[in-house]
């Protein structure tokens, strides 16, 4: 249920409203826009009286809420949700209400040379957050599973000499310690209802990036960041990655552009798109990549490689650095002429 | 098989060529690019002597084609088609090779003054060509099954009142003749596999746009084309229009943008895009028609009813002339910005 | 709208109703039970008023009837269509209402000799309907496109040579002549929405096998069925032939069995399964059609190749005669374990 | 790579080529059949010397092995797996190589009276495996999450009383120690591909019953067998539940019951299937049931519930007890029709 209040209601009267649903055991949520404010109540709201509160002088009306999500949903924080990342190099790191986050890098992180190499490059090219694989979710056990630790320590040292904040994949409860100092903990497609890592990472201060699942539809990433929130974690960003259709001839998933306008009606968290998995080709990223900024996505993720044929893993999905640039460049150019 | 000459071979030293390769019953297609000339191979090639071929002066190289698509096949025509219409308004009405179609109307035509006011106010926007349904594919054979030659007449009516070329669907072989003024000949979805209608579509002078299955594939869809082309007819514009998901919640269809970028290596031939049918929603329309533009599409097909509440058939998917107007400009702006 | 009479009410006593009813330009669909009559009504039956038809003494109920298929909906007739099919060898060839159709042939007609032989194993076997392909939907233009007028010359003769009725498919109106004496007409899946074709033959006296579209819906396909029974002809089986999904590593198609029970309760047409398109692999064949016939399907159709591995077309999904021998007596085992 | 022994190769001049293999850190996995043993090989084979094995008089043949799946491959094991389950009741609970498992029980465990009740009665039936939901992986975080713990013990109070094995799904390593004394561990269909919780489960004694993704491959569920397998957990049982398509007017997922027969080519473990889940509709589930056990799968796993209507999950798709018993008699004559 949403509980629009009147513009200009000081604080003193919110409380005691707020006070008494939380008596109620409902949840509360609060949004204090720039001229209103919006409380969601979540919880078994069967027993309020709703002509009661609509009845209050600092209320203008009360809604239901038929959608699932809730803490996501975009009529309990009509305005954009915008993440802000604060980094060592003191720049603006920040994502939603305008904010564009261009995160670029390797699929995994392979070495030090590797990673900063392309981490500079892709800094110099306009890219504001740095992203690379420690931890890899393979479907063979026997193949590379990525550096781990190793890979984690690397994406810190290239953190520190760039001042980009990082991204990089968590896959398991148990190496959540090794996250501290990550920005941005990446959710992969695998894991998308794994219910028991996002309930954990609803306790942590991180951000979260949460991809949509291999085959997932946009109710259950929205659910999934929902048991995100639920734990008290807003910090969610969300990632449309392609989804699995019937044709898979010419392109690894099928990138659903679509879900960008559709997410930005239901709920306020960002939405970036990651062209390099969902087309899993380097000459279909740049199109694709210019296809989601003018879809109105807040953020775009692609995979650079200095060396793509030498990659240990997605090499054909990847971009060289140049290649980066000239896409980066066009990015800039299309917000601009959309005035974004 | 794809026979590339060298350049700046004359005329008369390829005739002979082209005369001994039809004498063993392959057909052969000739592409004069600006520098150079290619000759594609149909037919059992399995009898030509590639060794030979190779050997003569003329002759820089000999490919095999493993695809099952020849004609409209890029090996074969490495340049993009450019389709031109001649109207009576005489201005530029051409797509392909960087020339933009921009095809807006209502979903069917219901009455003249319906259609011409649609068509006024779109050419005002900058629309190039005037789309409306007279004969209706509809699911239920209760339902209103459009205008149909009546509708024709009114089309030809708007498309001399307003000089706009016009896109109209055929079902059927046997309304043909009523198509023959009609500039660009529709082929529905439904009817991307109707072998028959696509060969009599392969005689006529006609442009083709043909619309991707319900649930095709691309292999699917140049092999429609291959029909239509197999039969002579070269002006086939293939359009990309949504495809059949599992994510059915929010959008009608799931419009893959990846297939533009695709079929641009694939095949020489115009792409345009359908966001009306692609999504099923008006308030979607604008932000994918923006990114399919952006995906480098040779056109975009956008339903537009002067007032889409009191439509006849799909009004939550048409934008107004006023939506439609601002669309359009942002559309040329991300051209512009693209160097489009 | 569907109108329940009381058990035996006279005919004399139904007719002024269903005149009164077709003059309100309603369409009456008459189903007459072993002991009870239905009356289905078509068209606007907005104007129909419910309450006064209600309180007529024949009446027992009414009741909307909200699906958009009408003729083919199990409202309106509560009992199986069972189609009759007459045959020079005066057995019986029934399909529906506990009558079992095992239709069984070589994908393509390619000799007198390749069809009458395999015509006479699979009727030894047990099938009582000859399948071949006369006209053949390629996907490509360039491919074998079937013997056309030869083969339903062919298949003709075997019918007469065997007894068994013919089940062949039709690609194209004009060639509608050529079957005046196949008794089932197929529809192939490509077609299943060519609502033309549909609509021709909704004007014969021959039996319809409509196939699901490649990737169609369950409505679709009875909405197909609609535009054939909205013609006339009531003789319509639905044929279930696997659908496009995202596993195409070890299937060519995913056949939706589910569809047979699902189709059982919306629809009183017969539903037969195509296990050989379904999967396109003989190995797999035996399996699933055992599990259509477990699932309760009223036939099955079966491709049947002398020597498959010469087969012009789909050698890989046809089993041998004795493959099929085999596979039909555990099929009728599985009938009667069923009690069915 | 799978070296096949001659037949009546004795053990002793077995174990000198398995520890030389093993010595090229190779994972040898020993398949003793009844006639003859077949090594297969795992890791590196690049650099074994094919021809050199070929040569040894003890070894008939070398294969190479393409499939990324090796312990599940059935090169590798070419009999059927048998897994036996020891059990208080003394009676045989077995799966695999032709014993069947018919697995039932409530979805979900709501007291002790519901869980013996249905408990008794499936047993009755012919039921051998008792299934129940503990741990219940909901969309929403704010739905009823299963009794937990309470729900384990009230499994094996019922185990207990009625001898049956049971099955029931863990969702998160951390719980991992409730399910000492759990039969069969059941990974739901949102976890397949938690490689973490894979990883896990491949060192306990337990059997897994390992379920197709929501929108899983084959391959995919191969794979993550192979993470339990790679661990040392051999008793894997795989689970086809329905998976995501197009249609979803009529049915919750379309039940891929081709699967059956692909998965028996391709590995040794035993397959079940839950047409509860793969149609969401109890109506559906008895024809989805024969046509299962027709296709030959190992076994069968179906949601019964006393009182469907008041179930706290799922209860649209829960036999009654009286259904189930009708239900499991037919899927026995079937069997015995086919000599399964």
């Amino acid at each position: 249920m949403v509980v629009v209040l009147r513009r200009d209601v000081p604080q003193e009267k919110i409380a005691p409203l707020i006070r008494w649903l939380e008596d109620k055991s409902l949840s509360v949520r609060v949004f204090q826009g720039q001229e209103q404010c919006v409380l969601g109540l979540i919880g078994d709201t069967a027993k309020v009286d709703v002509e009661m509160i609509k009845s209050l002088d600092i209320v203008e009306s009360v809604a239901a809420m038929s959608d699932p999500f809730k803490a996501s949903n975009r009529q309990m924080h009509p305005e954009d949700s915008v993440i802000n990342i604060t980094s060592p190099d003191q720049l603006e790191h920040a994502i939603g209400g305008g904010k564009f986050a261009l995160i670029a890098g390797p699929c995994s992180v392979e070495s030090r040379e590797q990673l900063t190499g392309v981490a500079k490059a892709v800094k110099a090219a306009g890219a504001n957050f740095l992203r690379g694989g420690a931890f890899k979710p393979r479907s063979s056990p026997y193949d590379f599973q990525g550096l781990g630790e190793e890979g984690i320590d690397l994406l810190l040292e290239a953190k520190k000499a760039t001042g980009l904040p990082i991204v990089t994949e968590l896959m398991e409860v148990h190496s959540l310690h090794l996250f501290e100092e990550v920005d941005v903990i990446q959710v992969g497609a695998r894991n998308t209802q794994n219910y028991d890592l996002l309930r954990e990472l609803g306790k942590v201060p991180n951000t979260i990036l949460l991809k949509r699942g291999l085959a997932g539809t946009i109710k259950e990433l929205l659910m999934s960041a929902e048991y995100i929130m639920a734990g008290g974690n807003e910090n969610v960003i969300l990632c449309e990655r392609g989804i699995r259709t019937y044709e898979s001839a010419y392109t690894r998933n099928t990138l659903d552009l679509s879900a960008v306008p559709v997410l930005k009606t239901l709920t306020h968290l960002p939405v970036v798109v990651d062209p390099s998995h969902g087309t899993g080709r380097a000459d279909l990223v740049p199109s694709m990549a210019f296809a989601a900024a003018a879809a109105g996505a807040d953020g775009l993720m692609i995979e650079v490689h200095n060396d793509p044929k030498q990659a240990l893993c997605d090499g054909a999905q990847s971009l060289t650095p140049d290649q980066f640039s000239e896409t980066a460049a066009k990015i800039f150019k299309i917000r601009e002429a959309l005035g974004l």
